[in-house]
């Protein structure tokens, strides 16, 4: 099988100079990426890359976003810098790396929207977003031109769990403590971005955005009942803000909104709940990916793991060509 | 089949009387409680209960907590106060209402001891427990003499998740808004709770502890492969604070302490999920549960599609039977 690996992550090595630079990268976040060779070397990353028959990478800019690390005065630069690295190493290892998805400096909209542009004209194949910009929602007003840049391109946005600011501001540190919120909050971070795109109006505008949320679904598709039910009942158990009129004025009910967005099946090799995901998406909405190389093997533990569920799973070969390359290279735009 | 329902909702009448009275009772709370006759009228529960066959119920307070409607000067009058309406319920019609769960005074602490003495010694089926208490994590120091009374008596606890206090001063409402705390938090409440108890070293002080969580689980089995490989990296994606001891401390795996909780079925009717949580937790740990009566037909709708996705699922008739009710008569002590 042809495996097309939608959501990995990469740091070329200019960027990579330039976020260690930074006050973040000097500390922890510099240690961390620092312990993972294949995060920024491109020789171990092709190394790894290798080692699986048929299968290639999409590359994404990794943790964190660029508008954590860089004001907006400075996140324009980098973000382009990060973005034009990325294009570089596609266009030089064409048969390992068949795409990239360019990062946005959302804590500058105006340049956000400039590079949208650029980085499509000059080949972009997606465009990531985080699940929040420094603790601000998506649906915030100033983000609302991008969207339409997205929409208008015909490109899927590619949505990374963030941890808001305030969390790390969290008093009791009830979720922070333990690494619970990188753990388990990140995948409801996923699935409070996509109930903010719903229902904020931004999908009944921008119809034909197609977002692929990392880790399938988040916390979505395990709670499609509550998805489904829960938000049926919008306004009648609270009565703060009255949520009813939220629902009369969505076209669909909340939970068609849900079922069409997209998942990639980057679940650390779990196999019981990657069922459950395509059963939620369909096989016509979930793309293969690894999450690499964020893994204790620092890299091919994640492939190797989702290509052994994936052979498991005993699907009709056409939804499996669908989830292994088929959706990607359709999405991304990428030679059939 | 028979079915024991192991997580439902019931204020008994002087309960309820005394829960309208408080400032939050006679806003927002009061008038959503008001909203569901089930909740509190008990002819109309028993109507909905004598709609299913060989269909009984475990009665629990419903939300919020005890120790958010009284401060600790009136937390363990009331909570007594709804403990002995449960029981006296449970006691009037027995074959319907076969086991109570007993709430206990969180923001007491020492009260809560007794109470748990109390109603064990009464007869209490199980001790509920919310996800924090006012905002403060589950392992505070105060709360430990809690658990060893609970492991004593051999009763499981039944966790139900709950909004932490600071989520309500969340400055960007990022995961407030549009009710996505409730809806789709609360999953993650879940597993931030129970990780709380694993690395805090509660499991470890109290091995025999039975934890059943509402909703199978919260997000734990859709990402029990982040349980298992992110948190067996602990402390390689963190530097403010040294994570890796707590990972020597533990005695087993942190995945494994996940797989010994025990998760109920109250998906709100999902079917695919279901199967993705009794695949984690194995039929062994898991019960049969509606979350009656908080659906959009005020009782009836999620027992009905809960029974149905159970007689979908085609499980060898022994792991039907400990699910639907096996589990429970051992677990509550009932009779079988």
């Amino acid at each position: 099988m042809r495996y097309i690996d939608a959501f990995t992550h990469f740091f070329s090595k200019p960027f990579f100079d330039a976020l260690v630079q930074t006050p973040a990268g000097q500390k922890d976040i510099g240690k961390r990426v620092r312990g993972i060779p294949a995060l920024y070397d491109i020789d171990d990353r092709l190394r790894i890359v290798d080692l699986y028959p048929d299968y290639t990478q999409v590359l994404s800019i990794g943790m964190p976003a660029t508008d954590r690390l860089w004001g907006p005065d400075q996140s324009p630069q980098f973000t382009s810098m990060g973005n034009d690295g990325l294009a570089e190493i596609c266009a030089k290892y064409p048969d390992r790396f068949v795409g990239w998805a360019a990062s946005l400096p959302m804590n500058a909209p105006d340049a956000a929207v400039k590079e949208a542009e650029r980085a499509i004209k000059d080949g972009a194949n997606a465009i990531q977003l985080h699940t929040n910009v420094n603790g601000a929602p998506l649906d915030e007003e100033r983000f609302w031109p991008i969207y339409e840049v997205i929409e208008k391109s015909g490109r899927p946005i590619l949505l990374h769990p963030i941890r808001t600011r305030d969390m790390a501001d969290y008093k009791t540190e009830t979720n922070s403590k333990y690494e619970i919120n990188s753990v388990i909050g990140w995948p409801f971070e996923t699935g409070a971005a996509l109930a903010r795109l719903v229902f904020s109006g931004i999908i009944d505008t921008y119809p034909n955005l197609k977002v692929i949320t990392h880790h399938l679904g988040g916390i979505i598709p395990y709670f499609e009942g509550r998805v489904g039910h829960s938000w049926d009942q919008m306004g009648a158990r609270t009565s703060d803000e009255d949520y009813s009129l939220v629902l009369k004025r969505l076209k669909k009910r909340p939970f068609d909104y849900f079922k069409g967005f997209y998942g990639d099946t980057a679940l650390a090799g779990a196999r019981a709940p990657t069922i459950c995901g395509i059963s939620f998406f369909t096989p016509d909405h979930v793309l293969f990916a690894s999450d690499c190389p964020f893994d204790k093997e620092k890299g091919t533990m994640y492939i190797r793991l989702t290509i052994e569920v994936m052979e498991s799973l005993d699907l009709p070969p056409t939804d499996m060509a669908k989830i292994c390359h088929g959706n990607a290279i359709r999405m991304f735009g990428l030679k059939g």
